[in-house]
């Protein structure tokens, strides 16, 4: 992996140039991780034009900094931004680039007297651009947290019983089915949404009992390596579904499948978005489907691109993400599918989520 | 609590006056919680020196928010920090205050542009200064999560078993059982380290196998209702104690024993670290407790005050307090012991993490 950190590193360093700085200050944690390799919550890189790199962390973290990034100088300081501002100094830094979005005004001020006579420019979302195309050893990472999702998702299913237990129970039961496959940990809150709840796009699982003829909507996901994965199902529990239930699954299933289908290398984000919505459009629940079509996936559960109706930007190869529309009835119930996706530019996307969409009924 | 919370915004008031601001715009979650009572990951209070208020969050959290806070003006926007900003400058606010160590440079950028023609100033930490005293309502729940903790933790003593298990499954095991107790969610990733892994203060659960004669050691919590629980205990697996681990459990025992009994109102913070170090490095191992004495527990795991060797300022009644000293014999293993007590000007402090600080001998 050092050698794939360098090779990001080298990346970045053109893009520290083109914004006009002599050097970069990563603050930004999973950035700092991205180029480092170093998972820790207190640690910087300073990453000058000419490639030179330091990796500034706290006692804490110097043995795992010394193994994840044995090609870098690791200085061991407690306030890593003004450590590193002040070598920036040192080393002749006259532009110091700063991540805007992480940077507090507080840590500005200690970076800005660190860092003089240097002065602070922007550095925008210059590694969150170079973390949109994932590597194959990155995808690696995501296919494994998605096929641990699938498993446990399939177990529960499986193993049944989920009618008169609580949202909550079956939440810690998916859980640690995802840890016993091999989760680090869970990707994000796990959502299970009973009956009226499933109506609630981010619904957080209650003590409210899972009752006959209800829509049950999971979304989950498992974090391995750092790397997350986005899972959604909803199922019917006790009951053949009713009509409405039905209807609202198929129209949904039917615009998850027309946005799996439409990512391709070179198609605008936006027209992703557009093609699952025209479905549930066409059928009167324009309103009803209330967020976007999907999101990237990494390092972050949520990152660029955005597959939503203002995106901007195309699909790369190597891209992954989520297509996950829904329609919610507010009251009555929901339905949401889910599956995260690498864009590749043949053959189709690839599909990691790979625990079955057809409509279950479970507990009949 | 609308009452608690508008008394709460009415101390901030005065803050706000303190610092020659016309208002502040509250953007940190956890302080906007303080103040309001809503959980939400996009919201921000606006609180002008009169004491009008206007919270601002998205659609979905605008019914949260309307039970939370009935008794304030809400705007429903997503964008919440530039439409509380530009709602300041209508109202005449003249110098808006903000939070500097949460505003990041872009975020104060667009306020500072919406806000126009107000100047910011720097709130400080003016809301964190307000909560390090807890009302009695803070204090039971603080209570009820470490009564939580403290149940699970017996129960997992009880059940026994561990000698052949790993790190992970007993940090699941535990966790499983404070969810069980009526947990929204564990207050922080859960450490279990056994063997040499327990001389690694901040260790994260392993698949390392937990084997005879090996130290256990347990930090844990429940988070519940917002409110955090810190608890750390340390157990001996399969056989009697050894030599050196008896004395460094007695050690670390006794020096604990005296933390909890320094502390009281009008004592200053780092007299109670002085009075844990002093009992380990009387017996010579100064420098194998190498991190503080104890933090301050409340809507933040971690909060004010500080109880370590540089801490400054005094305890005051109904401060929620950890007292944590620890020894750490690397490659062999280490012993600590946390409580979270609540500082009392009378009787002494109260002790919420009850569960027994004997020297546990299980699986022998």
């Amino acid at each position: 992996m050092p050698a794939e950190h360098a090779e990001r590193r080298a990346r970045l360093a053109s893009a520290v140039g083109a914004v006009g700085a002599d050097a970069a200050l990563i603050t930004r944690l999973v950035n700092m991780r991205y180029l480092t390799g170093l998972e820790s919550s207190n640690a910087a890189l300073l990453l000058e034009a000419d490639g030179k790199a330091v990796l500034a962390t706290d006692g804490r973290y110097t043995t795992a900094a010394a193994t994840a990034a044995s090609d870098l100088e690791i200085l061991q300081e407690r306030n890593v931004a003004s450590a590193l501002a002040t070598r920036a100094a040192a080393d002749g830094v006259l532009r110091l680039g700063v991540e805007e979005h992480d940077v507090t005004l507080a840590v500005a001020e200690t970076i800005r007297k660190a860092a003089e006579p240097a002065e602070l420019v922007y550095l925008g979302h210059a590694v969150e651009a170079l973390r949109v195309v994932k590597s194959e050893e990155e995808l690696t990472l995501v296919r494994e947290a998605c096929a641990i999702s699938s498993r446990a998702l399939d177990e529960l299913w499986t193993a049944g019983g989920l009618l008169g237990r609580t949202e909550k129970q079956v939440a810690r039961d998916l859980e640690n089915r995802m840890y016993e496959h091999g989760a680090d940990a869970v990707a994000f809150e796990t959502i299970v949404a009973s009956g009226p709840h499933s109506a609630v796009p981010h619904h957080r699982p209650t003590e409210r009992i899972i009752g006959t003829g209800e829509l049950l909507k999971v979304d989950c996901g498992a974090l391995y390596r750092g790397y997350h994965a986005d899972c959604t199902r909803t199922v019917v529990i006790g009951a053949e579904p009713s009509e409405w239930q039905r209807e609202i699954y198929d129209l949904v299933a039917e615009a998850q499948r027309v946005g799996r289908e439409a990512l391709s290398v070179g198609i605008e984000c936006i027209a992703v978005d557009r093609a699952t919505r025209e479905v549930i459009d066409a059928a009167g629940y324009a309103k009803q489907f209330s967020h976007g079509t999907g999101h990237g996936v990494g390092l972050e559960i949520h990152e660029a691109p955005t597959l939503g109706y203002s995106a901007t930007g195309t699909l790369a190869d190597r891209m992954s993400v989520t297509v996950e529309p829904g329609i919610y009835l507010p009251e009555r119930g929901g339905v949401r599918i889910e599956d995260t996706l690498v864009v590749r530019d043949t053959g189709g996307p690839e599909l990691l989520t790979t625990t079955t969409k057809d409509l279950l009924v479970l507990d009949a």
